[in-house]
């Protein structure tokens, strides 16, 4: 046990103390399958493990068993082409030969490594299973005697004099601590040390390298820190711990240094500008802003530290209030790969990348975790739904890097990257999903996301199971069947989600602009409404979650009704990029026109405050999608470069995510919403 | 090319010359998928390699989708857990520690490998294509610089002093042998190099340590002279070739000597008592034997030696007259793991090894391609359905070591054995079965097994699809519909199973005994009959096959009904322990009583000669079989030690194959046929 462990700090949260004391405890989905050790302290929340959860669902089904059944797969493949493997094969003296591909490739095998693990997990491979032996056995011979693990300078031969000559470029911790992750994971869901083993003798020899009166300078991208904190709860030591939160403070400190460091800082773009608890906005690379914040909540909970909670309360509020855009992507700039001004959100060179996306995920889920706020996994959904889901084909095996919300028709899915963070961030984020829905603190429940199966949650005095039924995101209507193992009474908190209270988003980024022109039927009919075995309630919102206390019996049911209009969005007025353009959203579903469905030519349509928009499923259009369509006017140049209205056309829009799977056409997610925002060809 | 492939040497079958040039040849099922060369010659008939058929079938279907899924991976976890894999890891210097398990067992991870090669030509997994890429890649580290690849002799650390010191007892050739077969098919399945690579670079190195002037030992367990043919027709290399040969003609000749080598012969058990051309009968350990004659049959193919050939059909009578079980299993004698005299043919104590059954069947094929007489099929045939089958149950991961033909009930089927052959044996063998299907001669074809599917046949100016429909081995009618790419005259050879034409066996060491007491229907009904497109035909038997020569048309069809009564089968009188006794055929398929079925007793069975035996299909007894049903008179001892007739019950007899997979339970193939033959239990 390191010193966090047996400090009484601040309580940070009310029940922080019951809620850490109660026992084995994780930070998200993928830890908490197996925790060895009591920790003293931790999230408030706990969530439910995703392997807790059995799916079965329409809509989440499908993917988790093509994640399982090709992406995973696909991705070793990758790995093996690419040589990405090979590397460690000739760290290992298997081979000879150079190191090939970049510095970091490391980190994608143990990504995807971590998917696999999770998808045995839930489904035994057993094929699946003996690669990652042969991988760690692999693994085990590339590692140095005194635990260093990396193979670009490793190969042709260890070198010794190179290491962490350049911790702020070189990307030696981010590579391990994904290699931590995947250790963790693959101990929790097989019982197997070897490749805990490899990681705990490499996160020793950090502790000697790094570490107060040792090296001193940061890494440049984070994700050790979160890494460290999962290797923590795994084992209970800590200095693994006390490593993390050495290496976050190090931040935005001159005078660090290494061998060759010259104690400068690295700047904004690697949140390295000053110390991390000053921090109030987010900036730079937008994946190592995401895990240094995720890592800065680990360690928060884990210690107690309210510095840190501060920081990051303000960063999520700058964040969700200044550079989210519609679909829950992040990273305007494709020059940093992350931030850029506040309400700088242009669409066409939009970034968003898919590892940025998955990241948000990570950190408001542990914010939800922290703060028990549904706002939260409002900010979650949204990227879930629409940002993230648009990285990966539903075929499995194309991958985006970039998510932009429009296009001009040149884009399409790629097979790989030389840089492949996203697809091996796909392979480990989809099985992680079932592990978002549920959470618990103390006796009482959470349901956070809707989607079909069932959870089986141990609390402190029961063991629940909670059964939904539901066609989300396609329908508002969810059922729980709720069956305590012994009759108690407990809170069950159901979580309404903000754009059923219309709210699309926790801040004032963008609201609903949607009592304009529904459908009477729409309108009439949009309200939650809420019903216990039959009989409707109206229990208090808290949070964002309905709280419903009483004593629950075997089969008693819950039945939630969120409304599904579709309604359109505008984002508020600073946001150049979506002046006088409308997006469309319906239940958690952010959709996009694109050419294909629409005449070949979005940039031209005007979708009028007062037309109609109706929804209307396709069972057989992009394997089950929910349509919008209504009457849209065309936009035409005139040849004196005026703009006016040329007649009017049905238009479809398609559910973002699902864009780019049919053909190379031009999409946009803001349609103009007056004729002047209207991008019409020039007259001929 | 070594100067086999140059050498115009005796033809020894009519059309060698013709068969030979013809291009690129294959021993067995499982090579010949790609050749790189045409040999100048090889076998006159060709098999029809097992990825060309594809397998629609009531009874295989299941068992090939079983090894797949659960005996391979299954297989290979096992070899984890044991450490046969770890071995290699630490050969390869990935890990410390000794050398675990048992000398030679390598050899059963290669033949796992080629068993997962096999598979994978038929059912892309990419798990376990890279899996096999892991094991290779470990596989490459262990190999010594010179091409030296052996573990025993590897770990803890290389012994370079004590390689070859023991080719009579240590296994290497035979490890080394299975390498290569394993090398072989997954180059030929993958177009991947990386294992190739590994074989040819130790087979290189055994060409410059054995040979004349050099090493000049044989091994002491044949199978590197398979291995070394397979390797010599993928790479057209004739010294491995050169040296397969070389190696089976220094059996049986004192005076060989390695730097420890005594000169003394290895004896009988080694088949190293006379040179191998000299050996008329089959002796000693039964695997080594069979492999041997396989070896042997393959270079004789390859060289066009009449001397191996007269030596391997001498031992063929021999062992088909005089050694083989009814059930087509071979190796009398544990004691020896192989044959034991004449008619020495024990039920209670037949050791018929899984794996002699399975080299009794490499050895069958390769007597056919030679011959091209049906009468090899036969044996193949009844081995397949009886001895071979009964080694693995039906859940794919339970082993059968000996597979004696009388049990008192203690006989369970293994999860995996110490010396672990037969289980790595059924992993190559199960995927390679549909390969046996089918033949070719120059535009002729063949067909010897009858399972439901197609194959796709080039010929030499043709392509041919054969489909089958059939619900053999429960019924006799095979619809065979014929779809050349283009009309043609050619002869379809059918084969007419010896037990259809009242054969039991090609030697008289078994015969029906069944004209005794048959139903009137069965007995009407019992000849077999042949159509075409309709219209039935009395065409020649020629070597046991069916010639059907004429100008076939796309959409031809050929219909052949055999009858399948069930039939008595009696031993010669020299075969003392069935003596009085009888077994039941009906089909290819060979009859057990398990005691689960009649009572718990047996032994007091008897099966007069005049009572009726019914056939009846049972779907769902142990995933559905034909049994056979009667009437039995139940033995008695008197306390004067005499047997009576105590009565009579019903009895039951099921598939041999099938037995022991609901209880341990009494079980015999041979029931009395006679009173005194009966074995009652004492008078109480």
């Amino acid at each position: 046990m390191g010193k966090y462990g047996r400090i009484l700090a601040v309580i940070f949260v009310v029940s922080v103390v019951a809620g850490g004391l109660e026992g084995a405890a994780a930070t998200n989905a993928q830890s908490a399958i197996r925790n060895p050790q009591s920790l003293v302290r931790d999230y408030n929340v706990q969530p439910v493990p995703f392997n807790q959860v059995q799916v079965r669902d329409g809509f989440w089904t499908p993917r988790l068993e093509t994640n399982r059944t090709v992406t995973i797969p696909y991705c070793f493949e990758k790995c093996e082409e690419t040589d990405r493997i090979s590397n460690f094969e000739k760290a290992a003296g298997l081979k000879q030969g150079k190191h090939e591909g970049i510095y970091f490739n490391d980190s994608d095998v143990y990504k995807v490594m971590e998917g696999a693990a999770y998808s045995l997990q839930v489904h035994p491979d057993t094929m699946m299973r003996l690669y990652l032996n042969k991988l760690i056995a692999i693994m085990a011979g590339a590692q140095w005697d005194d635990g260093y693990l990396y193979t670009f300078y490793s190969v042709p031969h260890k070198q010794p004099e190179m290491r962490w000559t350049n911790v702020k470029d070189r990307h030696e911790q981010y590579c391990i601590g994904h290699m931590l992750e995947a250790a963790v994971a693959h101990y929790q869901v097989t019982g197997n040390k070897a490749f805990l083993n490899i990681a705990t003798k490499c996160a020793n020899y950090l502790c000697q390298t790094f570490g107060p009166g040792r090296r001193t300078d940061p890494p440049g991208h984070q994700e050790i820190e979160i890494g460290l904190c999962k290797l923590y709860r795994a084992t209970g030591e800590g200095k693994y711990l006390d490593l993390a939160k050495f290496l976050l403070d190090q931040r935005g400190r001159t005078g660090n240094r290494g061998p060759k460091g010259d104690g400068k800082l690295y700047g904004e773009y690697a949140q390295d500008h000053i110390p991390v608890i000053e921090q109030t906005q987010a900036v730079g690379h937008s994946v190592r802003a995401m895990y240094m914040y995720t890592g800065m909540a680990d360690v928060a909970a884990l210690t107690g530290n309210m510095e840190y909670i501060k920081a990051i309360d303000a960063i999520w509020t700058d964040v969700v209030g200044t550079k989210l855009y519609v679909t829950g992507g992040i990273g305007a700039s494709g020059g940093n790969e992350g931030f850029s001004g506040r309400y700088e959100l242009p669409n066409l060179t939009a970034y968003c990348e898919t590892c940025a996306s998955f990241a948000n995920i990570f950190w408001n889920q542990r914010m939800f975790l922290m703060h028990g706020d549904a706002k939260y996994i409002d900010i979650l959904e949204r990227t879930l739904y629409n940002a993230a889901l648009s990285g990966i084909s539903m075929q499995g095996d194309r991958f985006f890097y970039p998510n932009p919300l429009e296009s001009t028709g040149g884009n399409e899915r790629s097979p790989w990257f030389g840089c492949a963070c996203c697809p091996s961030n796909v392979a480990r984020f989809i099985p992680s999903v079932p592990g978002y829905a549920y959470a618990r603190k103390g006796d009482d429940l959470y349901v956070n996301l809707f989607l079909g199966g069932e959870a089986e949650i141990r609390t402190i005095s029961n063991k629940v199971t909670l059964k939904q039924q539901t066609e989300y995101p396609w329908q508002g209507d969810v059922k729980i069947t709720v069956e305590p193992e012994k009759s108690g009474t407990f809170a069950i908190h159901v979580r309404i989600p903000g754009w059923a209270r219309r709210e699309p988003m926790p801040s004032d980024l963008y609201k609903f602009a949607n009592d304009m022109a529904q459908p009477p039927s729409a309108v009439n009919s949009e309200s939650v409404s809420l019903k216990v075995n039959g009989q409707p309630i109206t229990p208090d919102i808290e949070k964002g979650f309905a709280r419903i206390e009483r004593q629950w019996q075997k089969g008693d049911t819950i039945e939630l009704s969120l409304p599904m209009p579709a309604r359109r969005i505008v984002a508020r007025a600073e946001v150049k990029a979506d002046r006088g353009r409308v997006a469309l959203q319906r239940g958690p579903i952010v959709f996009c026109f694109e050419g294909l469905d629409n005449d070949g030519n979005v940039a031209r349509l005007v979708i009028p405050d007062n037309t109609e928009i109706k929804a209307e499923h396709r069972p057989d259009l992009l394997n089950g999608v929910t349509v919008l369509t209504g009457k849209a006017q065309v936009a035409k140049r005139t040849t004196e470069g005026g703009i006016v209205a040329a007649g009017t056309r049905s238009f479809t829009a398609i559910p973002y995510y699902a864009w780019a799977h049919r053909d190379r056409t031009a999409m946009t997610v803001w349609a103009a919403r007056e004729l002047q925002a209207a991008r019409p060809e020039p007259a001929q």
